[in-house]
This record gives C-alpha cells, structure tokens and sequence, in this order.
C-alpha cells in the first residue's frame, strides 16, 4: 500500500519543485536581460549604423556581415550563410503627387506619398483627374468610370479593432492588390491611403504586387491627412492630380540568411529555431520593423550563453533575408530543412515590434497547445500569455516542410505599431529599451520550455 | 415539473442576455472613443497651450479655467469649483551641480541636475567632498564621515523589476527622505541618482519632505549618466564638488479641484468618482502625469454624454489640484466629502500614465473583489484584467471618510513610465493617441458597470 501512496504524494511534489526550478531559471534570464542585455546596443548599431536594408541595397549586405560577427561573438557553435536570390527592387528617386486643379480652378498642393514597394516608375509626370472610392464594393460599381484616371481608394485603418493586426488584415487589401484591381477598368495610377494608425501625415509604403493580366500602374500610399484632402475634395467635386513615381527592378540580387546554432546534447536532431528578419523597407531604419526581432533573437542567444545553458535540442537563430519585399529568405530556409531532412520541432518569430510583450501566439493541435498552456504561469511574470494563433512570414514556409512543425509568435501590445510601420518614423528613437528587452525575456522562456521539455 | 425548469432555462438566458447587452454597450462607448475621442486633442491643449502646472502657478489656474470650460461645454448637468490651500514652491532659477576637483586635479563638470520638488536653495555656492553611498545602509555605517560633506545616494531603479512601480516604490525613499537622513550626520547637500529607467541623462525631479529635526540641506536629482560618472569617480577617489539650488516658499496658493457632475437618476445620493491631477512638475508638460488621467477622466464625460447615457447613480469627474507636492487637492475633496455626508460607493484615479491599460486595480474586500471579477470577461477585449489592489494618491484620503469606499487605479504597462515621469521628457509628443483612448475605454467600462450594478 505504502508504494501505491508514493506515487501520489511524490508526483505534485516532483512537479511543483519543476516549476520552480523552470521559474527560477526564467526569473535567472529575465534578470540577466534586463540588466545586462545587449539588445538595445546591437539595435542601435543595426539602425544607426547600418540603417535601412532593403534587399539588394548594400546595407543589407552589411547587416548579414555585421549579423554573422555579432552571432559568432556571442558565442554560437557555430554560424553559417544560406544564399538566396531576392528582388532587388529599387525606389528610384523621389515620388510624387500633388493636386493641380480643383474644380476647374489651378491648384499646386503636393501630397506627402511613398510608392508602394514592387511599383513600377510612371514613366514621366502622368496627369489625369482623380476617381475617389471608398472601397472595392464602390470601384465594382463605378468601373465604367476609371478609364484614364487616377483611383483613389479611401483604405482607412479601421480604428475600433482593438487588435491593430485585424485592421491591417483588412485596410491591407488595397495595399496589395488595388493597383491591379484598378488597373483592370482602366485606371493608369493608383492612391491609397497609408495604412496608419498615427495622427500625422506620413505616408507608408509596403510589399504590392500586380496581377500579370493588367497594366502595371504606378501605385503609391499617401499620408493619413492629405489623404483626407483629396477624399474630401474628390468626393464633392472634379479634383485633377499628378503622379510621378520611379520604381524599377534590377537583376535578383545575391542575399543571406545569416543561422547560428547551439549544438543539442541530448537531441540534436531535433530542432527549434528562433528569428527575425534582417531586412527593412528603405525609408527608415527598420527598428520595429524587425530590427527589433532580430535583436531579441541576439539576445536570447546571449543569455543562454552566459548563464552557460547547455540545450537538450539544437536551437537555431536566425536572420532572414527578404521578408519585405519576396520571402525568399524564409522560402530558402524551408527549403534547406527540406533538403537535409531536418526535424523541426518548434519555429519562433518575432516580427510586430519590439513592444511590451503580451502574449507567445502558438499555433499547435489541441493536445500540445494545452499543454503549451500549462506554462502560462511562468510566463504571465513577465507579461505573456499563451493564446492559440501564431507565426510569421518568414517561418509559414516551415509548414510545407513538415505539418506538425509548431509555429509561434511573440505578440507584443499592438497599438503603437502601425504608427511607424514601413514609415518613415520606424526609427531607433521610437523603440523603448524595456519593452524591447522584455520581449526577448518571454522568447527565452519560451525558448527555454519547448527545449526543455519538447512539444508534446 | 416544467415551472420548475423555467428558471434553469431562464436564469442563463437572462444572465447572458445581461451580459450581452453590456459587452454591446462597452463596444459602443469603445468604437464611438477610439474614432471621435477628443482626449488626444484635450491633451494638446493642456500641455502645449498651457504647459507645466506646479501648485501656484499661472499655469495651473488656466488649468483650473480650461478645466471647467470643457467640463461644462462636454455637458456635465453641473460644474464646480473646491477652493483649497496649496504649498507653493518655486524652483527659483536653474539647478547647478559640478564636479570641481578629482584627486586633487582641478576639472569643471557640470553635471545634469534637477532639485527636489519642496527642497530648499543653497544659499549661494557650496563647495565639499562628495560621500557617494549604495544605500542608507552605508549611510549608517559611515555616519562619522558625513559631517560637512555633500552626500550622493546611488539611488538606482532596480530593472529587474517587472512592474517598475515596485522598483520605484524601493528607490524613491531615497528622493524623499534622503536629504534628512543624510542632514541627521552632518551632511551640507544630498544628490540621488535620479528616479529613472531611461537609457539617457535627463534627471527627474519630485517631491521631497523635511525632517524638522535637522537642517534643510539642499537635494538635488542627477542625471542617470552623470550620476553614474560621479559614484565611479567618488568611490574610487576623491571628488568634490558644488551645488548651487535656489527653491524657496511662497505663501500658501489659492488653488482648485475642479468637479464636474452627472445626477444619478435612481440613486442619485450614491457617488462614483473618477479623475486624475491636474497639476504637474513645472519642469515638463505633465503629459503622461497627468494630463493623461485629466483628458480621460473628460473622455469618460463625453462618452456617456454622447451616447445618451443616463446614469443610475451619480458621477463625479474630478480634476485635481496639487498632487505633485502636497495632495491638498485630494484631501479636500474627501473633506467636502466627509462635511456634505456623501455617500461614495466608488472611487477610480488615472495617475500612472497614458499607456496601454494592463488592469483595473481594486481594493475590494474579498466578496466586493469576486463580484468585480466576474466583469472580467467584458473588459478583456480592451486589454484590462481586474486585478486587486489599486487606488491613486487623489483617492486614498477617501478611505478617511468611509472606510467600505472602494477604491480602485487604472494599471496602464509600467514599462515606459519612469523613463519620462518627472523629468523634463514628459511632453505631449510622448503620448501615444490609441493608447491613450483605450485607457479611456477601460475606465468608461468599469465607471459604466459599477453604476447598472453598483459594488454589492
């Protein structure tokens, strides 16, 4: 009898002196990264330094250089390259656009505007009067009327989604897809309106592509205020606009993944891979947007380095090439996993922001994710919960690999993001140095967990 | 039998329909803030058409007139005014501290300071030794080396800390009391490291109180930089330096909170209270302190006005005076409280800035608190939790009237607050619009539940 007693009272009190080991140990990385963590530092260099790194620019190819000794100083077993081909698109000048007539009556006010990334040039100044749409429903309505004129689309950022995600989900669209979407009925350029969060006018830019089946317009995002203006003015009356854009693609350019690895000791086969993408757009530092993950990622390296964390499973950190503009930095990781039949048990991203952390968004089968949820208190400390739903661009490719591969992604709080994302003030100043840090904090537990004791 | 399921159908209808129709209320009051809210504007007002507003200052009464125009043109059924006494401090010039000599050498570096709100001034020039100390541990063990000295005060923040109040909890004792612990052994001037988790210079003054017992030496904050360069310097050698300060009192100010009312319509002798300080530091624009409580206490206003909103039990908005360096704002409007036999059932204060709500923090007893908490799920989607534990500085005299008054805090994230609060840094461009109004959001909710339901 006594033996069947063991079990009973020895289990809860096995499991809590777990618990306890794991909290003191997250507790351990929480206080080595807030005090002595090098994030901040190594943000400031990639943004001050180095600054925006589009892919193809010749920043980008310092950001791999500089990403590849920093990794190697930390202390990886070792770092390595993966080559791949990207766009190599380039903005080519300035853009421009500016109302000239209103109403039959001459007007010369130029309009805060950012070509969308992937646009093509104007080919010279285009001159037409502007078509102003609220949405998609109104462009299928009023299609016999684009021939020839510039569309506008009214893409606002619906403010009362709590969730900012959810509102550029929506708002993304046009973004995206509206160029072609006009062009289909004739529109020879199109405007929206920046997808925006912020009360200022800055204009952002962001990945667009074209259906091969029309035009290739000129395509550009305005700034939330004078945008605003135009609406105004071209939903009352005759508004005539000029656009000039200058957007071209040179040859696919040469580009790096940069892979630092912590060698497993108990299954090395198995692995877990962390990351950020190390390009930006080219109009601002890319500090959010993800220099941010790309220095959490240094950072979850570092702490587990110096509190000499020796991993069960192979940890990967990775910074990826060409998340802005093609993917093809996440694509060729896949594709490697694929080819070196790699097992990939779980894949982190960090990729909206280095803000207060909320919640690792897992996105696992019911029986693993709950028992994801089980860590929820030695996360909530630090600010996160585990909620169902997570990823990110550069790691989706992960899942033709290998479908029981766990994607997750560090949910940080999402209402500043959109304010500077792909805009000009995505820069080092607009970061804060704790809520940066601490994001790194809740990635290393997680981290930490999964390495620990797998995604079973 | 079939009345007897009646109810078991019923009672969870009804209860979810209850549920229903106050999650769609608290989504309207969301949606009609976050896309019309005038918070923002408000706060743009107040710091950058009137400014700093310190207890005394001219600022501080066009705060009071500002105040009570916008309450009333918000449509408040009523407007008033609380006369009440408040010190009235001058900072009286610019603060100069500097290290003049390190191990006999001669040096002139000027180091970024700020004193003590309520300190007084040196008295021209004084030059000594500098005694830099961890902590008033040291202080007591060298108490004998004090005499005629200038004493430091490595005052740091902890950054382990996740939630910074804590941090700031432990280290401000150091800001308040420190000059006369330190003036008990003979000490000539105190400096603390400044109150700040900012990776940058920019000292942060605050409130400070005497000893009667011993003399009023002058104190003086450093910046987080110099402060750093001084200890480094003064525990490894000698270091004297100079401190000049010049605060001084002016005779008592005739200041103001300012109380708008909405007259509850069944129970119109139950209060709920909501507000924030109207006054600041006079170094900076009170921005996130707390201006941001003011503009929502005022987006809480104009909701409910809005929508039509007739409250059951009346609702108090409550603009402040004299937080910063006194609370005889507060203290007077548990006064009136007390005088008038008010009845307040529920008490709310927004004082830890305008960033995005983490908690409604409540001081409940045990039955009080559950039942609060059975609103959690209503509040979650605008990012609020019910936490216990929570109240304001404005607020806590309240307790002195009734001690079952419920008080409860807004809990915004903690992580930026001390990186600006007191210091020169806490200007409107700090604050961030969405965080701001979902603040604003979270205190609307609760204001809104607790007068359908009151606090049983």
């Amino acid at each position: 009898m006594k033996l069947h007693f063991i079990p009973l009272i020895l289990l809860p009190l096995f499991s809590n002196a777990q618990g306890s080991i794991d909290s003191l140990f997250i507790k351990k990385m929480s206080d080595e990264i807030l005090t002595n963590g090098k994030a901040y530092d190594l943000l400031y260099e990639l943004t001050k330094k180095i600054g925006g790194r589009l892919a193809g620019s010749p920043q980008q190819q310092n950001a791999v250089i500089w990403g590849k000794k920093n990794l190697e100083a930390l202390g990886a077993d070792n770092v390595f390259l993966q080559a791949c081909k990207t766009p190599n698109w380039k903005r080519g000048g300035n853009d421009y656009v500016a109302i000239v007539d209103v109403n039959g009556e001459a007007r010369m006010q130029p309009l805060a505007a950012l070509a969308l990334g992937n646009s093509l040039g104007s080919n010279g100044l285009i001159e037409s009067e502007v078509l102003a749409l609220a949405n998609f429903q109104e462009l299928e309505k009023r299609k016999d009327e684009v021939k020839g004129k510039i569309v506008y689309f009214h893409s606002v950022f619906d403010p009362t989604k709590i969730q900012t995600f959810k509102a550029y989900g929506e708002s993304g669209a046009y973004r995206r897809s509206g160029a072609s979407r006009a062009a289909k009925y004739g529109a020879i350029a199109v405007l929206i309106h920046s997808l925006s969060t912020a009360p200022d006018n800055a204009p952002h830019t962001g990945s667009m592509s074209y259906d091969e089946a029309y035009p290739k317009i000129p395509a550009v995002a305005l700034g939330p205020s004078d945008a605003k203006i135009l609406y105004d003015l071209a939903k009352k009356g005759k508004v005539k606009a000029q656009v000039q854009t200058n957007g071209f693609f040179l040859p696919d350019a040469d580009e790096f993944n940069v892979v630092a690895e912590l060698k497993g000791t108990e299954f090395p086969d198995e692995y877990i891979t962390l990351g950020g993408h190390l390009d930006s757009w080219d109009v601002n530092e890319g500090a959010h947007d993800d220099g941010a993950g790309i220095v959490q990622t240094m950072e979850v390296l570092r702490v587990l380095k110096s509190l000499n964390y020796k991993p069960k499973r192979s940890i990967r950190f990775v910074l990826f090439a060409n998340e802005e503009n093609g993917v093809r930095g996440g694509n060729e990781y896949a594709n490697q996993a694929k080819i070196n039949h790699e097992n990939h048990i779980f894949v982190l991203e960090s990729d909206e922001g280095g803000f207060t952390p909320r919640s690792i968004g897992v996105t696992a089968p019911p029986v693993q994710f709950a028992n994801f949820q089980t860590w929820i208190p030695l996360l909530k400390p630090y600010g996160s919960e585990i909620t169902f739903g997570g990823g990110g661009t550069d790691i989706a490719p992960m899942l033709g690999v290998n479908k029981s591969t766990i994607l997750a992604g560090l949910i940080p709080d999402s209402q500043r993001y959109f304010d500077l994302h792909h805009a000009k003030t995505d820069v080092f100043e607009n970061v804060n140095k704790r809520e940066l840090l601490l994001g790194a904090v809740n990635m290393a537990a997680i981290i930490y967990l999964v390495d620990k004791y797998g995604v079973k």
